[in-house]
């Protein structure tokens, strides 16, 4: 991640993952864990369970969206701190390779935060080949009106465009 | 659901809810059920459950993916039988209301049948409120080569353009 | 459509093809015109252009691209009336089958009208062939705040989730 | 771009340019041209032109659309050569800020490259504000059977899932 982004987050580590596993209990309960988190961007895993798996003896893929979805969560929270109403508008995943049955690791992060509406990606792996993704998400997340938004993104500017 | 779809589908009920429970237990467990499949299309239903709540009292968008995932499946083998491998390769899905924390009834169609990907979508509301979708996703099924594929999509002829 | 969708569109036919010209003349261009509009439900066509050809001696997708969107401008505005500021946030678009060179038709219908965003999607057929699908776009368009939506969608409630 | 990307590409800039311009004339209309093609990415521009306006005075959505899928076009065939009967299968796009009306770049790099499908991403820019992208396209190419692929992708190797 790059050298410029020494800004602490706008929640910690430990408040985001307690936030995931109260707030979000059906991912919360897939065991999943923040690596990193610097504003704007996530690393996260999420262990193999048992309950993964389907026909190929892969990684099924609502699970993958599952921690998409809530990695997408934490670097939008990373940036505007505790916003628990902030809500996934539309997601779209591409599943590129099957995974093998094994866990997965994710990196997200924002590409745009504007007032009301924040958009960003996350490449998932599994977490015995990085250098290969197994998919790739893409999605929206609605910001409720005054919650507290005056960042930069990673280099990216606020836009206002929406 | 049209008048003239009434061949039989390629994979019975039972069998098709066998296959979730069986091959993709993540969203077995979540309580699934068909309750109608013609071939083509599917209703499908998933019951509440307490994991499924998110900040704001509502059904979490995880499930839903999952519950639109398997009902795009049953749609697929609806027309081409039990072919366990064909796998999701992209799916969108745009959550448009916020459900209350009910079960989530769902209607999926496959637009598209081709030789190796098959195209639908699905709708998806809450069980207390038909009127208004909480959600629509559009999704792609690769479907392995070799699976006998040989149907008539509901008026949508095999294009071959895949 | 819909016996039921009686009321007057929000802005005439004639009003939508003039602001498609003027406001969006690279699609305007494109030579498209309204057969059918009625709240939150539209229906244009696009004649075939020397320059919408692509290997293969089809349509190019640019092309279907801009139809489908100007179709969802058409249909969120026959709700709302002449916002010329509500703006396309996402278009997702699925190629269905191979379009032959000739022209095309499409069906588009607002699913949700929220404040701020509203949510559709838009069939498109060759005019030859209106039984199949050639494509299928989803889409999002930002409502700027203080246009005037008070409306009900072909049965679908604002639900005022976003 | 990488620095150990030094393969030349399976196409050059000239015989690519050549082919948007014949193959795509709609979108070699637009102008479009390659600034640097290496194995798996792109970085191409479009000149703004005077229906490219639309309300807001911005480039509209179809230039930027059309720019972005023969960005990924170009993208695929660096890696596969001249095969012209690649097709887009998918697009999504997500519209992030206004651009002004001035010229637009952008970067397309390819994330999969399977034996039937390629899919990558988009960045698309100002050309006067290169630090915050103004859209962001994912897509899916089908390849046609029989069409040489054997090539490595910046780091991500054949996958062979599809």
């Amino acid at each position: 991640m790059s050298a410029r982004m020494t800004a602490a987050p706008a929640i910690s580590i430990p408040d985001l993952e307690a936030l995931i596993r109260e707030g979000v209990p059906l991912v919360g309960n897939f065991g999943v864990s923040i690596d990193e988190l610097v504003p704007g961007r996530v690393r996260m895993r999420m262990p193999y369970k048992d309950d993964f798996v389907r026909p190929g003896g892969t990684v099924t893929g609502p699970a993958m969206f599952g921690l998409a979805d809530v990695a997408l969560y934490a670097a939008v929270l990373s940036l505007i701190g505790r916003v628990e109403l902030a809500v996934t508008t539309s997601m779209t995943i591409n599943f590129l390779r099957r995974p093998a049955p094994v866990g997965i690791v994710c990196e997200g992060r924002v590409l745009k935060l504007g007032k009301r509406l924040a958009y960003g990606e996350v490449l998932l792996f599994s977490e015995d080949a990085l250098d290969e993704p197994v998919a790739h998400a893409t999605g929206t997340y609605s910001i409720p009106p005054h919650a507290p938004v005056s960042v930069t993104v990673s280099g990216y500017r606020d836009g206002g465009a929406d």
